[in-house]
Formats: C-alpha cells, structure tokens, sequence
C-alpha cells in the first residue's frame, strides 16, 4: 500500500506580513508568517484527513528551520524536505496600501529553494504516493529548477502517479515566451489541471471555459478545472462538463491561499472517488471559506468544517458563548 | 431613603481578546480586558446617572484585583464583593475566525464565582436598593450559585424590590431541562423580564412576541420586553404593548453587551418612571451604541451621548477640530 | 529664476494615533505620527514633482526634531525653520469611537508655532517662490500669527508671489465673529481660493456653489474652487466655470488629508499651467487616493500613480507576484 | 469617628510612557499610564490598609475619565474630585535615552488642575480627615493652586488635621526665589516634613541630615525625616533622632515614584502610632520595593508585602509552580 | 531495532507570557507559547539528535492544536498523543513582578491532561523505545494521572526499557504527605534520578549531595545526579561518585526550563554511552545554555551548539557580519 | 568655498530588529530601522554640525524611499542618491539569540548598491568637499562597487580631498585573500586609516598598536587612529603619537554604531583643526556615549551633547522634572 496520498514540491518562504494598511516605506512592524503555494495545498490537504508528503531545499538557518517547523506542525510529512548552506531561505514582503492594492516584494532570486536539482529528487519518497501535485511557480524559479520538475514528472510517470497541476502563474518571475513554453510543456503531462480563467487564456490562446477546457481535453488531458473566482467552476472531461458556483462570501478578507485551498479541495475529491460535481463544489467551499480568513493558510478547514459550511454557509454562526 | 438604585451580582470574568481575526491557535498576542453581563449592566446603568452596587466572589489573585479595580473604576459600588483564596477568578478567551465567526472558550468551571453562596448575601446591603437585577447566568454556575440567586430572590421579595430579570441563556453552562424549568421558576418571580425572542421561546414554548409577552403576563409578570435585535423590540403590560422600532447601525462592530447595555437603559427608564414606550426606546438607542463600538462595556453611553444619539442618529459626525 | 515653486508656513504637531479604535480613556498604545495641513500640502506637491518650501517654529525639544526630520526626509525644504526654547512643540490626540465618530484633543494653546511673528519672516526666502499658500489655520493660533499671516501676504504682493489660500476653518481655535472677519480679509488677498461648501458659505455667506463662486469673484478673486466632498468640486474664474465630477472610492478609510492632497493637486496644475478643468480633475483624484490610505500624509501619491489611477480607477488592482 | 484617615490633592496626568530606550524622536509607540506624586502617596497608602481621599481638578474630557477610573479603581475616595471644560487635562511624555538618562515633557501649563482655587475647598470634606498630605508640586502650578494650598492649611488648622509636607521640588515648574520662599512657608505649617536630602538643603540652606533637620525643628517642625536614597533616612524630634539604613535593592528598574512609597510608609506608621524608627524602616522598605518594579504606582506594596519584604528581604523568590 | 530512543509524556499548557515585568492586574498583552516539562525535555533530546516521542492528552480546541502543532513542528514524535472533549486544554499564566520574583497561576485543576488513565497507554508504542522519561509533576494531576505512571512504569519493566525520573516537584498541585509518598514509590523503580538538592532532601530526608546519593543507591537506584544550580551537579553510582562544575552564567535571562534541558542532556549522554562525568558536564553545559536565553523551550540548543559552548564558553561572540 | 564638509557613499540597508531576545525563528514581530556605516557616520557629523554628503544607489522600492527619507531627513545631502529598477534595496535581519550573541542574515547579494559602478560617481558633487571618507565595505559588495572605489578615489586625489578610511571588515563578504589585497590597497591611498586592533593585525600583518601604526605610517598614511574598544584608542603620525583612554560606559545597550560614531568624532576634529589627543577623546566619547543607546544611529550625540558627556560622564543624570 502506498504510504502517502500526495507528494508536492515547491519554495516556501518566510513572509513578512506588515502591520499597518500603508505604503510599505511607512510601517514601522512587520509579522512573520510563511508563504507557498505548495505548502498552502499540502496543508490544505493535510487537514482533509490525507497523508501528504512536502519538500524543498530550505537555507541552514532560523528562518529554514522556521518553514520546517511550521509545515511539519501542521501535520505534513517533511522527511525528504533538504537543507543548504549555499543560500538563503527566500523571504518576502507584502504590502498593503488600501483594501484593494496588494503588492508583493521578494528577495527569492538564487535562494536556497532555486539550487534544487534533478539529483536532489528522492525516486523512492516520490513512489510512495498516489498522486504528484505540481505548480507553475517551481519551474520559473531556476533552470535547475526546471529540470527537476520534469525529472519528477519522469518519475511520476514511471510509477503510475497521477499528476495535478496548477499553473500559478507569476509573471515577476520569468519572461512571458518561456512561461508559456515550459506551462505548455508541463500541461501535456498532467492528468488534471486546474488553471484560472487568465492562465488558461494565456497556456492554450483560448477564450471561454468551454474553449480553454475542450483544447486542453484535445491536447491530453484527462480532466480540466477551470477557477472563475467568486462565480465557482467549470470541469470537463471527455465525458462529462459542467458549471458549479461558488459559494456566496460576506466580506473577502484575504485572496491569498484561496486557489491553494481549492486545489486541496479538487485533490481529496479524487483521493476519495467522489463525483466531478461533487468534486469541485468542495473545491470551491474551500476557496470560499480561505478567502473569509487572515492568512494564507491559517484559513484552511478540516474536513468536518468544509461539510458543516456545504450544508448551511448561508447562515450566520453567532457567538456561542 | 434607599442609597442604592439598583443592586446585581455574578461573575465577571478576565476576557483575553486575540489581536487578530484568525483562528485561535495561530494568534500570537491576547488583550486582557473583562466580561459579565451583569457588570455590563451595572456600568452602563451608573454612566447613565444612577447608584447601582455589584458583587461577585473573587479570586485573591492579581485577576480578582484586576476585575475589582475596573468595575470600581467605573463608579459602580463594589463594597460588598467578596474575595476567595479556594477558586482562582475565571477567565475565557474570544476567538474571531471571521468577522462571522465569533467563539468562546471558557475556563470558568469551579471557578471563585461559582462558590458563591446563600450565606453570602449580605441582606443589608441588597436591601438598599429599589431594584434587583438577575441573569440566568449565575444559577448556571453552581448548585450554591442557584440556590444563591432564590436566596436573593427571597430578599427583594421581603425588602420590597423590584427583580429584573435578563434570560441571558448561555447552553454551553448546563443542561436543557434543567435551564428551562431554572429559568421558568425565576421568571415567575420577575415584575420584569428581557428576553430576547428565541430566549422567550425557550423559557415559555410560544413563537411570536405577542404570544411570548402575554403568557409572560398570564403568568404574572408585570412587563415583559421582548429584544428583537435589530428590529427594535416588543413591550407589554397588562394595559399596554407595542413595537418600538430600532435604530440603525452603519457598521456593527461588536454585539457583545448590546444586551446589557439594553437592560440598562430599561431600567433607567423605569427608576426615571418614563414611559414605556420611551423606557424601550432608549434601550433600543443604547444597544445601537454598544454595537458600534469594541468592547463589551468601553461602549456603554452617558446620558447625554444617548440623548445626542437619539435626537440625531442619521447624521453623520464629522471630524470636529 | 525661482528656486521654489511654492512656500508655505504653519503648525504642524505631534499626532497620537490611538491604536484601538475605542474611547480614548480605553485606549492604551498610540502612535506617533505628524499632523498639520500645510506640511500635507507641501509633501503632496513635493511628490507632484515641485520644489516646496516649508517653515514653521518648533519646540528646541525630541517632538521638534520629528516633526522638521518627517517633513525634510519627504524632501520638502526645510531650510528656514525656527526653533525656539520658550514653547514646546504642540502635540494632539485623536479619539476614535467607532469608524463615524472621530475627535481630536488639542495640546497647542501657546505651542511653539503660536510664536511666530512677522519678524520671523525671511522676506529673501519667500520671495524665491512662485506660489504663497496660506490656510486659515495659522491666523487662529495668536494674535502674532494672525500678524505674520498678513505680513506675508504683503512679502508675497511685493514680489510677484501669486496667493492660494485654503481656508481650513477650525472652529476650536477661535471665535466665529473674529473667524469672519480674519478669513474674510485674507480672502480678499488671495488669487485663489479653496473653500469647502461649509466655508463658503460661513465666509461669503451666501448658499450654492454657483453663488459662493459669483461672490468670491465680484470681490477680486480671480479663481474659485468649491470643495464637494464625494460629489467633486465646483470652479469659477471670471471667464469659466464648472462642475468636475469625483472619483469613485470604494472603501473611505481615513478621510483626513483629503482636503490638503486636493489643494497640492490643483496648486500643481497651476504651476505646470494646466487647464483649469484638469486641474480640479487632478485634485479630485488626489483626494479620492488619500482617503483610501491610512495616515493624513502617507497616502499623497506621486505624479505617475496619480496619472494611473486618473486613467483606470475604475479597475481593481490584483495581488501582483 | 474621622472617616478618612489622610486627604491630599495636586495634579495627576495621563503618562506617556515610550515603548523603547530611545531618544523620543525615534519612539513610535507610547503607553498610556497616570503620574502624580499625590496620587500615588494615596494609591500607597490604601494599600496599606487606610481611608484616603485624593481630589484634583480634572478636564472633562477622557483623559480626565481615565485619571479619575485608575485612581478610584485603586479603592482610594474620589468623590471630592472637581471637573472642568476650561482646560484640558494635563499630560506627559516620558524620555529614556538610556537607563541612566530620564527626561519628562510637560504639557501641564494651563492645565486643568492649574485652575484649582480656594473656592474649590470643600471644607466638610477635608475635616473628616486626621491628616493633610501636601507636596510642593501643587504651589508651583499657578498662583491660584498656591493659594489654594494655604487655603487648605487653614481648613487643616481649624479642624485639627496633622500637616504631612514632602517638598517634591520641580524646578522647571517655578522660579527658584519663588519657590524657596514659598516651600519654607509651606513647610513652617508642618507638622511632618519628608525632605530629600537635596531638598532639605535648598528650603533650609543646611549642608548635612543633622543640619537640616536641626534648622527645621528649631522653625517649630515636630517631625523631620530626611530622605538619603539608598542610604536610607535620618529622622529628627525634639526627643529623639537617629539613621535608619535602606534595604538593598538588587536591580533598580525604575526610580519614580519610590518618594512617594516611601511617604505612604511614613504616614502609616503615624496612623498606627508606631515607634518612629519602625515607621522609617517602613518607608525605606516600600521605597526599596517601589523601584524594582516598573511604573510609578503599580509598584506600590500592599500591607503583608511589605512585612514580608521586611522579614525576608536578602532572600531571592523561586519561581513558586 | 527500537524505532524511538526515548518516550515521555505529560501535561503540557498553553502559557501566556506577560509583555511587562508588572504585577499582573497591570499588564495588558500577553503571548501565547507553550510550557510543559516533558515536552521540554522531549525537545531538548530530539535538538541532540535523538527519536523522541511524547504524548499527552489534549482539549479537542485550539489551544490543544497549538500544543500539538508546537511540539510536532520540533520533530518530536506525537503520533500516539490523544483528544478528549471533556476538558479544555490547561493555560497558566505567569506573573514577573521584577526579575526576582516570577509566579504562575494555572487553571490546570480538571484539564484534559488530568483525565489521562491507564487505558490511554499504547504498550506497544512505549515498547518502541529504549529509555522512559517520568517526572513527578504527572501523579499530582489527577488519581488516574498517577494510576497512569504506574502503569506505564509496568510496561517499561516489562520490554526492559530504562526508567529515568526527574522529580520536579510541584507543591502547588498536591499535599506534602502524598507528595513524598509517591514520589519515593516512583523513584524506587528508577535506573536513573534526576532530583534538586531540596528535592532529594524532601524524598529522602537527607541533607548534602553525598548522603542523599548515596542513600537513593542503597535502596536500589543505579544512578543518582543531584543539581546544584548554577554550582553543577553531583553524581553517584554503586562503582562512582564526584562533583562536576557548573559553566558561568554572564546574565540569567529565564531560569525556567533549566532543569529538563539538564535532563535532555543526561539522557543523550546515556545513549551515547559516554562516561557519567562527561554527560553530566553536557547536561551542566545544556543547562547554563538555557538560562541565558529566553523562553522554555527556545534556548535548547542543538549538538553542535552544545559542544562549540563547551569548548569556548568563556570567549564572548560578538556580532558577526 | 566648498560647500560640503566630507562626501561618503556606500550600501544603506533596511534592517528588521527582532521585537525579542531568542532564536530567530522563535521572533514573530521585526521593527523597521535602517543600518549602513556610511550613513551612520554621515549623521553622526552632520549632529556635530557639518556638512555632509551620502550617496548609494537604492532600489526604486519603498524600502529605497525608506533609507532615503531617513538619511535625508537627519539633515544630511542626498541630492547625489541614484535609483535602479534592476536591483532590490538590500535587507538584513538581527538575531539576538542572548545579550552576548547577536547575529546578522544578510538579503545584499546582488542588491541595488551593489549595482553602483564607475560612471555613477558625480566628479562636480565629490569634488564640493573637503574630506572623502571610505569603508571597507563597499568593495567587498561587487567588482563594479571596487572599481568605484578606486574611481572615488581618484577623483579625490585630483581635487585634492582628504582621504579617511574606515576598514569595517565584513568577512561574511568576501574571501580573506581578496580582502586583504584591496584593503591593503586602499589604505594606501588614505590620508587617515581608522582600524580597530583586529583590523589592523589583519591588513598589515603586526600585532601591537604601536607596531600597526608604524607600518601605516613608514607605508605613507599621514595619520593611523587604531580603535581599542572600551581601552580607547592609540594615535600615531609622523610628529606625535599616545593613548587616550576611553569613558567608561556602565552598561553597554546595543555595540553596533560604536566606530561610525568614533570616525564622524574623528573626522569632526579634522575639520575643527583641533590637536589630535582632543580629536580622538572625541572620538571615543562619542563611541561610548552611542554604545548606551539603542539603534545604530539613533544614539548619536549633537555637538552639545558630546561637550557635556565629555565634562561629567562619571556623574548620572537623575530624572529631571
């Protein structure tokens, strides 16, 4: 039997949160959070009841040790994760000038988790799991980088993993030709993927769902998600498509950590055979119930959450004291 | 003449408010404050212009202190509070998930309020008083707790108070049975009683406000005042009743004490002997108050703030410099 | 040529953020900002791309030395500021009840600004400046301010200086007869001016922008610009006049400022010798950018954000990464 | 029966005390606290088991509230306190360079209790007491509150009330001619006077304890006890004198505020008509556990502290779990 | 081959942390950390390089999440800690009146860890390791708490793990008589004991570091280390015995946590089999590394930190940039 | 006449002090300075009253406005600062693991200033001074940053500036071979060599300050200043040569800033023709007095302030009032 559901890779980062609504030159404090996509599904997927298994190359120093403490905390198999002394973990700032403009400042170039190698890849963990989760943002990192996810798409293949890939496009990160040529690349061997509406434009030159779906359905793949925000989702296979909307949100207090939360959603559907329907309705609950909390992982339910907020999410929890 | 207006008694608690809206394992600081509806009561009442003397059983501890020194500094009258060395002072701890999402953890349990007993009450002290002021919270807490409220029952029945009496039903104290047929029994003893609706239909099993108010009435309540949130609320006697509509809240803030600082405003309208209509008009204005403001009691108005705020409620107060 | 497109003069304080938003004998932490109408405006132009000169008198004390390191660090020239021993500099608090109710708590009776006196004007200094602003602020601090005010004026007329003023009344400062008359005289210096609907009508004593303008003019303004809050404003010279709709603010979180951005945008206009249409537009922009931001003066934008937000406001920002 | 033991009355101010070791322009948060040296005599000595009333002349306004909330909070009689609109409540701001370098920053000139006149005496308050407490801080104020004060040693001399005076010099409140002539005619009214050594040098123009408290009883002084810091204190009667050395403090934290302890020691000692060396080592032992906790009245011991502090001084508390 | 080096458990709390050395009425924020002497000592040994599994029983709420989340972050093993919804998660507070005198308040009388009983145990998970960690703070929580040593002392026996035993006697939690009664039950089936100089005075009614040894070997103990402070530790086998120095402490900054990092390092000493002298050197070493930081459980330090103290303690590090 | 007293250049970074002494990955909240030696020293002089230019190249971020607005604001010119889009402003942060081990982790490699080149250098802006003052730092940052360096000096020497060089060894930056040739190198165009101990042992290869200084001096530097700590400092030229002793500092805060403070002192002196003993007690005054405050630049001491520390350092400063 395999030991762990879900096997995922990618660069976590010490985020540096500040603690003031102003341009980033007029806070005076600043809260240590971590922040990435990767981690944010593993956890995510964690707290869905599934065993899930995370790694990077973290820098030998507080702030490493930092990112390891608080994803393996939280309950997410670390055993392969790598250290070195060669670089820095990667940090970064958000900034918050009003409600509506957030901006991020990374000092992530040549840190620690953009020295991963294909040699790093550790075949035997990767075997143990039945699904390999991947992103778009681990590729943009380096050309070592690079290699390694298609290293581990390699391996995946070789013993039956499926693959799920969520394109998390970051366009600070690399140039637009080659982002479309690796993301393209990478496409063609996932099992299931899981693009918003603008990353799907942008892989395949489509324009509608049911366009960015069916050319992706044509190139190989076996089940496309398309995220549509606040409007929920549409799925297609070859046998089957469909809209499913989203659940209504009060007052968005935090995106972030929302399309983590959907793809750990999207994931533990297919862990336990559920419907497509059914599948990315939960998906979208988890979206809906991250983007109501702070942080971008704090937010992410546990199972019995996500149930208790499908079956009753249009009434008010009042204090119960 | 009598040197007290209104006397009440029960537990007031050290509240740790989290500094940020997450769930409660991931907050890093807590803000020590306090929280008892009956001390809300008492502080509202004694801004608004009355001699109100509160009492609970305190722990010897610096938490015993903290609670005594705030009530005390508010004016109230704390000169008949006792102090325990066998109880530490109770304490809980709000968690904020959302803005929606608001829980508490209690750790009140044979805590120093709980020991009180019958044999505490100083029958002089209550004596004082025109009016008795009760929660269903403090029968809650003990076997001795509850006989300690009938004691004090007895008291006002002999010396002449009136009792108000506020349901404040808190389900997470006791059982279901037991709550109902304790909160009936005290019911029966009030000339007035402020339950909120889903409180009346609890204690009396009917479902609208009229149904509630009158078996109130049939069965011996002077006045009953039925709070309806922010639709106002529902007043009846044996010669009068009617719906006094609430005032509007741009933005709520923080419920807690809404409740209380209504409470307060009825029974200054009763020492005032307003009419009734006027009498729930202003507890309407004062919860509305409440609601915008953090905090359980920071919030509570003077006098005059609450008779600005009724006159002028829809305009908007500018920065005054 | 002139090496500074404007000067201005006066108090600018010590401000004490509350860091709760509570009454303010509730509060226990505040922050130290700065706060004062004029230094607003002179940073709000300073961004806007023009050499601005700012003095006033401060303290020999900690709290002057924040205030003139704030406004030079902004890159305002600092040069003729004054320092004297015989007064501290004026510090305040502002109170913040709920998110309508805002009130601010003066300590600047006798600060060091209300020293000023007209010998303390560097007649060489101002008169390299192509623009004199002046608000209504600095003639209610002392009889010696109200002087120096007037002896600027008479600097500014012998050297060419065109005058903006921008009433700014405060009523806590003096009394209404004294206001009249003070902002009346000053008006009538003034090439132009920038009064709220309010002030208008308090100064001319007439009641639609179209009449306040029409007065303003006939008196020898040669341009009138009626502040309308959220509606936009209102301009009028002799030979044009109209309405200029505001921008759109999704979330007004701190409306404090507002006023001063507006006036640095249509100062900057008139420097860059715009169309007076795109001036008030200019303004309108800046004062829906500034009530976005925390903060009086953090929220100023520079020219190029001011020129992105004037073309796509309607538009929200994404997290960019 | 008295039914207070001591009345005193001077200005208490809201505190601000800076949240780093800082030169103050480089502070960015403050703590709000209150400081005042009678009020903390007051605070003092209800601790330590007697009936105190203290009054002052507050704003209305919420630092007034909040000045009045702590100290009635602390159980010390506030119902002689007075209120006023005419001028705020005075503040400060504490400055700690470095744990060797304190500074204050007034903003008490025209400050509310600066407003206290004879007319504010309330006669039948201050003749319920046995003792009248003054310090010289009070006269420096403004002419008002100097007459004030010997308006209040007449009411003590017609009722029979003991005059305690601790000079309490502040230079940069008064000029020092001025002072020097009126603090020896406060002093002439004593019947206990507490100078500090530096103190009893500037009144009486003596050099050495002995000197000092030698000229005083000679001027017609009862009791002179003079303050040597960490040395202890030397008292003088007609009958008796003597040294009393100070306990050792391990780690001063904060000094303010040990004066005044030590004044409450003396004025208990008095109270309780015990010998004049135990009433001294009393008060060197509260000034000795008042700075090595921080804050000016938190410090404060209550009456079984400091016999144990007494008893068991040189031995270290363990954590006790 | 045994899976875990090490098994402990017992209770551990959320501690809240004062953010100021003031009597705890005064102080308003307080931090969120974790405090438990196993877990400490669980910790400790797992920074040394050990398999360490700890478990305990935990409220099914946040606080038990964050504990979980804490000690599984180090990389301690918790798969066998267990949930209950009977009782809350204990918290205590701790109070730093000055730098001398600390004190707790707990709320850990009925906590979740209390309810732990001799069912709960896994002998198959205890079986796994080769040392059993007890302290004596467990059999003073509850009846089924000390039934719950006692068997799992059984277990030990049986698979022939070795039982090490720090006392760490907690008056607080029980009565004098039943203290030393069970602890000598607890110590006799000890291989190794751990006990301060008072400690082993209060079991064994001894009085210096060579009588009380020597009298815990003579009834059977193989292996007695006394404490001794910031003096070092004395040991005592049937074959040796001898003083070993403690290193220089420049500044205490945090007593607490002293002892188990003491503990952690005796036991890694046991299983490197290095000589008695040299392990409790490394445990003298661990110790004085954790007093000079602060927190519980922050300051223990990894291997490599441990002997680079141990060869350099006395050379200061200075800043490295 | 030059219009600037001394032009320094050189890698102004945001700092992120730890809100607490522990491990960094313990810290949750990090406070926002700024820390570069250049500009410590800039400030440092431009407080004793000269005329100061500082230039780097900072990133086009806020973090870039952030060193700006700081350095500016302190008076200091910073009309010569370039901007990059290229590169970040460089970050570091703090661990203050215990009082005696502070650590730093730098974000610098490949940062804005190390982008600094050759053709950034303003001939016309350097040649305005008197003085250039150098550090060892910025050639370790970047080849284009040491061929910078060289052409400063370059320019230097034709303009006939003064050269004062300052090593500042960073051997986190650079290997020891490297550093040693440049530095050496460098120093050999210097006017003024400031070392500490150390850093002269490690330039030019001897080991007493009389063995360093001479080696300086026979190798053409016209005045060698060797730093000794808390001993003071030993100063030699081709006339003279002596100790000065240093002040005594009774607790050392926060070391760092300590050299920058003795060069501006040092430099200060140079520019005041004052003998070279008095320039170096100048020098070491304002090191000690900048080791008692915290914050690298916060600390340093206005002209004032030196003369009155350098006349009564053995006295303390009581709280004055």
């Amino acid at each position: 039997m395999k030991s762990l559901d879900v096997v995922t890779f990618g660069e976590t980062m010490v985020l540096f949160q500040p603690d003031a609504q102003l341009p980033l030159e007029y806070v005076h404090k600043f809260q240590k959070q971590i922040g990435g996509a990767e981690s944010n599904m593993a956890i995510g997927l964690q707290r869905l009841g599934h065993r899930v298994g995370w790694f990077s190359k973290l820098g030998s120093d507080p702030f490493g040790r930092y990112v390891l403490q608080t994803i393996r905390g939280e309950g997410v198999d670390t055993s392969a994760c790598l250290f070195t002394d060669e670089a820095p973990t990667s940090v970064f700032f958000k900034e918050m000038r009003s409600s509506d403009a957030v901006n991020v400042f990374y000092y992530r170039k040549n840190g620690s988790a953009s020295l991963l190698k294909p040699e790093d890849l550790d075949e035997a963990y990767i075997s143990q799991a039945k699904i390999l989760h991947l992103t778009g943002i681990t590729p943009a990192l380096s050309n070592s980088c690079l290699e390694t996810v298609f290293a581990a798409i390699n391996i995946a293949k070789q013993h039956g993993l499926k693959i799920v890939f969520d394109p998390n496009i970051r366009m600070k990160l690399w140039g637009k030709e080659k982002a479309k040529a690796v993301l393209q690349e990478i496409a063609s061997y996932a099992d299931v993927i899981l693009p918003g509406l603008d990353e799907g434009k942008f892989i395949i030159g489509k324009t509608t769902p049911e366009e960015i779906a069916s050319a992706f359905i044509q190139r190989g793949n076996q089940t496309v998600i398309i995220k549509l925000g606040s409007k929920g989702a549409f799925y297609q296979t070859a046998y089957e498509s469909g809209y499913v909307e989203g659940f209504k949100v009060n007052h968005v207090v935090d995106p972030v950590g929302a399309g983590d939360g959907f793809a750990a959603g999207i994931i533990s559907g297919i862990l336990r055979n559920e419907s497509l329907q059914e599948t990315v309705r939960k998906g979208n609950a988890i979206g809906a119930m991250v983007v109501g909390v702070n942080g971008d992982m704090e937010g992410l339910p546990r199972m019995e959450e996500v149930e208790s907020f499908m079956n009753q999410t249009s009434e008010k929890r009042d204090v119960i004291r």
